[in-house]
């Protein structure tokens, strides 16, 4: 078990320079956001993370959340926390001041996002859920509905929840088969929920379940849902939580990991039918939920990046403590820690940077959410929305989460045989990591959405734009080179040849994609993957430069500048060069998918 | 939770085209291993593997091995399962026959290590360390040594256990602390050992504990390491077990995965101190040892084998049978099983690439065992276990095991939310599959004995006759083109490109070993990955020619054959070509970390 902190440093860095936050701090309504403010909100969050919320990790993990007669209590000290958390205003940071909200940009919201999950993804998890649900409403509900939910949630004194999966509907939600029937103003719900995050708990008085669910009329799939706001306790007149409204928590999963969280198996209406609220209008719920998806997704991703900070900073804790063997250049009998060792070396700095990659990716794709909603020229609002969060958002679920995995697994075997028992905490990393590639859409749907809704759909101009970008960046860090020393050359060989090698793979795709729609799927998650590593490498190359530039200008810490740019050349050298086996699975490897029958499979 | 039925038509194939098995049951003392009882022990083994022992691990993994007042005992069935083992005289089967062993080649032997592991890993490691101890008496025991515990070791009647590891002796075997001090003709063992798998358990009258200690004067470091047989009870003088000896199991350490073993804290010589007796000399332990661990090396990547196997078709079941959403080509409306979605498919086509690559590279390698031991040519002897064994030994255990990891996470991914609920089963072998990249020798320390004591103390010429066998396989595929329709000439090209990857790899290698040993440390495990990469790429080349020749001659069925072809060039096509970046990250990529301080990890 290690203490956690948050790398607060590393996340200014990436707010200014691949974020972009100065300029996103210009637009109308973010004037708020100056670097004091931003300085202050990451130091006193990372006070709460580190202080209050990390140390109940493991503890949380061991207890885990507990059903009993249909009571579903979370491990000690949990609710203590979420008071704490909700008193302090963070839920509230990023909404709407109209509703309780403090209206700074989002992306500033998503790096506390990051603190709140690397400190404990079980706990963090419930505000997580809760943004879903204020996303909704915000965008889709009445004016009504506003006024009586949402600032109890933006405030977090109420949670949210996001009812989609059934037994038979899970990557296919259009299978849905929960019912509404109509009754007066209101519907009856009935039906049976799985995989409900934190559908019941002790955190709060009130718990608003968003719940997806088919009139008794609507056509067959994903054309026919609708969305529905199901609270736990019917409200009364004055707003207040009344009368319980027919719906229970009928058992909790025994999962592999997010053991503090309560994943719930709901029963609508069992009775006499749960109230429900209809957002919109009916059948309008498939679309609703991509609204809301989208932040959710980029959530996800940013739990990606989180818990693989907090297994890198675990792992390298214990390389620092443990002493093993003897490293290169020390006499003979003398012992050293086992950072010392290139081996370890070489495990730590694929977690670093792999975690500051991902970071950048998250960050960077974060930014074009403010952009879409606040620059003040709407052309560029629309460029940010298209060519940037909607391109990247399924690279950062599906590519940071992969790398959560990853990175998790390297810091268990950095603690060597301690890494497998349990106590240590590694362990627990590499159980939580492992939901992130799974939930809020899989990481194979993830690939799928890039390929064709963002890619092809688009005639590849989004992919085009990007790469051209890229390039033009890739140009820039050559010139670098007439400074001394710079690592902009270096970098710009290996940017380039991974910039050719996604730009292969997108020719490759968009020649497919009128004629061979089984080959682009048989494509798409190396290629998102492809996408993943060159993007990355092209804002981790960027780090690098403004790291150059920020210790010519001595504005910084001179051993966290340096380690920067030393990060940034280990990826260009150790993991940009995976771009070349990646676009050989695409172009020569997804043909030899779609030759075989399935029955070769064997 | 799925049946598991090993898959012994790809057993029998590998053991027949890859291993050699015919010609090595030329070899003179294997003439009983004739292709009638192959086929027999494949099938009996078969059985009992998917009988008793494969449904006793979901439950075993739910139950746990539990210690009260000192008494371990194992998962309900465990025991029961076990005597059936031993009575069926599988333990026996690789063993010498002049101590009760059936004298059956070792690559058979090891292809029964598959079964048992993948139907079951915390059952089967109670035999494959038991294994361990065998090959310690057999090589280094004496005459009266051997007589007294050889047999119930061999038969399985007692059991073997191995006792490295200290709190502060893991990786650096030499900083054992335990003490070993002379009394009369035995010795007192004094200390503590750590994560001793089946220490203490219900299976057997006896235990036969194999313990490294330090007599009083010896000198510091694995010089002054001996090695000694410590029985949990003494034996009489009639060789059945007597009184106590004083040695005790203290806990059970709680871990991620592996919970039917009993992972023991052992205290020796609380009182008195624990009766041990000396192996050999005093100071030859980790020379004793080594002979062990080569063994135990390769056993354990045949667990990353079995484990990857057991995931995979535990992920090609539920694929089969779960239905979501539209695949491509049916009508509108039509849900159709997951295993008809490409993206589906690519994960499973993964997953059985690596299966049968890393079954390929093993049984190739512990083929060398036999032809190591009982090849009639004395010179073919020796370059068996110079150029096969101990060159791939180390990519054997860390290749295969790594891989097992990542087929067991992908099989968690196929079942999409299901995978992260326990009660599925493919979470369990995310968490046992864990363990194997770490004990018997880090996958970290099994990569710098690769670089180091295979390749450059031969100065290369290990590497170099493997490349060179692989060119000249690879010169022989391109002529197979003038086959029609043969894959050979595509397999040749990716074959090609690959081994010129890693012969630049060894170049470099080659080059710093004299003049940079921690760029080399730096360069270690790409280049194993590079190695196991590329090599299994040159097995599933000679399976694919296999195959084409055996549906040539119609020997063999025809869908096993096809697909073991179609797998071949998936792999060609999808996972060879990571060799390229593989060895970028060696030849530019270790100078990114030989170059930075440790400082500047943070």
């Amino acid at each position: 078990m290690s203490d956690y902190r948050p790398p607060t440093e590393e996340m200014r860095f990436v707010l200014d320079e691949i974020a972009g936050l100065p300029q996103i701090a210009s637009y109308p309504g973010f004037e708020e956001a100056t670097p004091d403010l931003v300085e202050a909100v990451l130091e006193e969050a990372s006070k709460l993370a580190s202080e209050v919320i990390a140390p109940l990790n493991h503890s949380g993990d061991r207890e885990g959340a507990k059903i009993e007669n249909g009571v579903v209590r979370t491990p000690a000290g949990f609710k203590e926390a979420y008071h704490q958390f909700v008193e302090a205003g963070w839920p509230a940071l990023p909404f709407d001041p109209a509703y309780g909200g403090q209206g700074l940009p989002s992306v500033l919201g998503f790096s506390l996002l990051e603190m709140w999950n690397a400190s404990n993804m079980s706990f963090a998890l419930c505000p997580l859920l809760t943004q879903g649900a204020v996303d909704l409403l915000q965008h889709h509900g009445s004016e009504e509905q506003k006024a009586l939910y949402l600032e109890k949630l933006i405030t977090g004194e109420w949670t949210g929840t996001m009812n989609l999966t059934e037994p038979q509907a899970g990557s296919d939600v259009g299978a849905v088969r929960t019912k509404a029937e109509r009754d007066g103003t209101q519907y009856r719900i009935r039906g049976q929920k799985i995989y409900i995050t934190y559908g019941e708990h002790d955190f709060a008085d009130n718990i608003i379940h968003m719940v997806l669910a088919r009139t008794p009329d609507a056509p067959a799939g994903t054309k026919g849902i609708s969305l529905f706001i199901v609270p736990k306790y019917l409200l009364n007149p004055d707003g207040t939580p009344g009368p319980r409204n027919d719906l229970r928590c009928v058992s909790l999963e025994r999962k592999l990991g997010i053991h503090g969280s309560p994943t719930c198996v709901m029963a609508y209406g069992d009775n006499e039918g749960a109230v429900g609220y209809l957002v919109g209008e009916e059948c309008e719920g498939m679309a609703q939920m991509f609204t809301m998806m989208n932040n959710a997704r980029l959530a996800v991703g940013m739990q990606g990046v989180a818990i693989a900070d907090r297994a890198y900073r675990q792992a390298l804790d214990y390389a620092r403590q443990r002493t093993q063997g003897r490293p290169y250049g020390s006499s003979a009998g003398e012992a050293g820690p086992i950072i010392r060792h290139p081996d370890v070396q070489r495990n730590l700095m694929t977690m670093k940077a792999y975690c500051e990659a991902a970071r950048a990716l998250a960050y960077h794709t974060v930014a074009g959410v403010d952009t879409a909603s606040r620059h003040p020229d709407a052309i560029e609002q629309e460029r940010a929305q298209l060519y940037l969060v909607e391109l990247l958002t399924p690279v950062v679920k599906a590519w940071c989460t992969d790398l959560g995995v990853e990175v998790a697994s390297l810091g268990l075997q950095v603690h060597g045989g301690m890494g497998f028992i349990e106590e240590t905490g590694a362990a627990q990393h590499y159980r939580d990591a492992r939901i992130n590639p799974i939930y809020e859409g899989t990481n194979g749907i993830q690939a799928l959405d890039l390929v064709g809704r963002k890619i092809i759909r688009h005639d590849g101009a989004t992919a085009r734009a990007l790469m051209a970008r890229m390039e033009e960046f890739a140009q820039g860090l050559n010139d670098a080179g007439t400074k001394n020393g710079s690592c902009g050359p270096e970098l710009a060989t290996q940017l380039s040849a991974g910039i050719a090698d996604l730009r292969r793979a997108t020719d490759w795709l968009m020649a497919q994609a009128s004629r061979d729609r089984v080959a682009v799927a048989a494509a798409a998650t190396p290629y998102l993957k492809l996408m993943g590593t060159v993007t990355a490498g092209w804002l981790m190359a960027k780090s690098a430069m403004a790291a150059e530039r920020r210790l010519a200008d001595g504005n910084g810490s001179t051993l966290f500048l340096e380690s920067k740019r030393a990060t940034a050349r280990f990826y260009g050298a150790n993991i940009l060069p995976q771009s070349g086996g990646l676009a050989e699975s695409i172009v020569a490897g997804a043909r030899t998918l779609t030759e075989i029958e399935p029955e070769l499979l064997n």
